[in-house]
């Protein structure tokens, strides 16, 4: 299994950023064909109450590299790269690798 | 389901950071009670050819925040934690948030 990493840096405006993923940029990335995973995490802040590194992270599944790459590059992964700099004021960073599991996940069915 | 994110940075020498990370640091994370899933990407550079952004990015999941941060606060978690600066020599960012799962992920059971 392959996965695309998306970490957004803190956003100028977080509920105009919330509201835009919601609305906006969520129904868009749903388009994508291929994808057989995507979860979202609304990182906390530290204990100390300073703000994390990135404000949200955003993880694409596919069963093999080419297969996400065939998933960004079709006309519905166009669209959702180029929503990005619609809403993310904070940047974005992009990663990709293999996913080796250590410990099974559970839980991550819907 | 609550999820901890540790990245790391480029190592001085990623042979060294896999070795360690394969032979020490990997049965010393294992021990940790509480843990519902472990996964581990290697990222991959750039299509430029770029190193990526971090080296590598571990996920560790539990059911509530509440148990994650049992998990790190027992002894075995205070290893864990304590073990990184032995291998890290890029660095580590830690991120912790809820997942919420926007496309059911397939295939992440072992």
């Amino acid at each position: 299994m392959y996965k695309a990493t998306v970490l957004y840096g803190q956003p100028d405006d977080p509920a105009a950023f919330d509201a835009y993923y919601e609305s906006t940029h969520t129904p868009i990335v749903k388009k994508m064909p291929g994808l057989t995973g995507w979860t979202v995490s609304r990182f906390d802040p530290a204990a100390s109450g300073a703000p994390s590194s990135y404000y949200l992270g955003a993880e694409l599944y596919a069963p093999s590299r080419e297969a996400l790459l065939a998933a960004l590059d079709s006309p519905e992964g166009h669209a959702a790269v180029e929503d990005i700099p619609n809403f993310a004021s904070g940047g974005v960073t992009f990663l990709f690798g293999e996913v080796r599991t250590m410990i099974p996940v559970e839980g991550v069915r819907a």
